[in-house]
């Protein structure tokens, strides 16, 4: 399982305002903390206040680089600061996203391409966010044509079905548990599928247990990635415990302490 | 989900003291418990070592449904046994267990044409426990032809995959992950799953955890009832957690005792 570590996003208020005054050591303990939790990449998000997300975002993969060895996500929805991430990344990065819109994986894909980065590929275009299975395995096909169009291979595409807060599109989990075991059969060799995981329980009141049982459902149907708090040590334990089930790790007693130990 | 209730079982210690000591209100304690922590179906079996298991049966039959009005789970590899039990059930009985094999088959059905019960089938045979999701499917598939030549429906039938411990066939949760899936395909009206649960866990050290991951992972599969520790509080919350998901119950902040209320 890749493991994205999601807490550098300037969207949470300490992030957001230690990018802004330049406070390194803030991010460089996040960076480190996620990783010592189990992160395998780490989620690069200037946040939706950032006045030169092009400059923070060079600051932040330096600063985060400086401490941190794994795979960086440089996720914006603007294609220019997420170049700014990917002249500067030491490590294959993932640039987190492209809609399934035409014009936009043009550009992204463009990107990957120059810059041999993997991509996430959101299951939703202008028209909105999907609200069955068919509709996100539809955005899927053309987000995995597109790529192979793009000279893209497919495992390096990471589909993301659109994960909604169950309190209030209930309905919607199911059809997200169901597009993950499909769209592993999109293309030979299988993209990979990524969800954003927090958002699952977004303002609801056991936020740790949804997001732990719904990710242990999502493994089961083959899941490869999860955006995710790594710090959330009962949600880390459950994900190890799902792939153990897979048999993706071979079961000793202390199967727990050996997983984090690699 | 129907949840049964797995420990009035005289294999643990202190129960088969009481079965053989007529300790009724150890049992009774044992039901009422199960039933008030969320077990909708009871679990009642002699143990290993009961002299006289048909009595034995009897007995905890009368004395569990003075306090329980939950369906009891008739759990005998003796039929003689089983049908003491069914002889004296209020509610419709779930006979556990056939195997795939023939003429068990033939004689556990008969119990259940004469008894209106339904019947949990194990997907293994003489030839012992099987080895593969397509081994599974297969004495699953024999199962259920002999319960429809039997006058038996469909869905009076759970398929039990057969749940290994990790610690020493790892593999197999896969396999039976999948086979809970496939098991469904079988009729029309769908038979049930069932699991027994605590196996997979036996002489592992995180039991719990282990548990209740791969319950998850089951009911995201489509697993339909389980022979479980309704008394574990973390485990029954990840399954109503999973339930939710799937969208069987309504969310709402409380949604955890909004289920044990019901």
């Amino acid at each position: 399982m890749i493991v994205i570590g999601e807490l550098i996003n300037g969207m949470y208020k300490d992030v957001g305002k230690a990018i802004s005054n330049r406070e390194v050591d803030v991010i460089q303990h996040l960076a480190e903390e996620q990783v010592r939790s189990g992160a395998t990449a780490l989620d690069v998000n200037t946040g939706p206040y950032s006045k030169n997300p092009g400059d923070d975002m060079k600051w932040l993969v330096e600063s985060i680089q400086k401490v941190a060895g794994v795979p960086l996500c440089l996720d914006s929805s603007k294609p220019d600061v997420i170049e700014e991430g990917l002249k500067l990344a030491r490590k294959r990065a993932i640039i987190n996203s492209t809609s399934a819109d035409d014009e936009k994986m043009g550009v992204i894909f463009g990107l990957a391409k120059k810059y041999n980065a993997q991509v996430i590929g959101l299951a939703m275009d202008r028209s909105g966010v999907p609200d069955s299975k068919d509709k996100r395995l539809e955005l899927a096909a053309r987000i995995v044509a597109k790529a192979i169009e793009c000279g893209i291979n497919t495992d390096d595409v990471y589909l993301d079905p659109i994960v909604l807060p169950v309190n209030v599109a209930q309905a919607q989990a199911r059809e997200v548990l169901e597009a993950i075991r499909e769209f592993r059969l999109l293309s030979d060799p299988a993209p990979h599928t990524v969800i954003g995981l927090s958002n699952v329980s977004q303002r609801t009141k056991h936020r740790s247990l949804i997001n732990r049982t719904f990710l242990a459902m999502a493994v089961a149907n083959g899941l490869s990635a999860a955006i995710l708090d790594p710090l959330d040590k009962e949600l880390m334990d459950a994900m190890i415990t799902a792939e153990l089930m897979l048999n993706k790790n071979i079961y000793c007693d202390s199967f727990l302490e050996a997983y984090r130990k690699k």
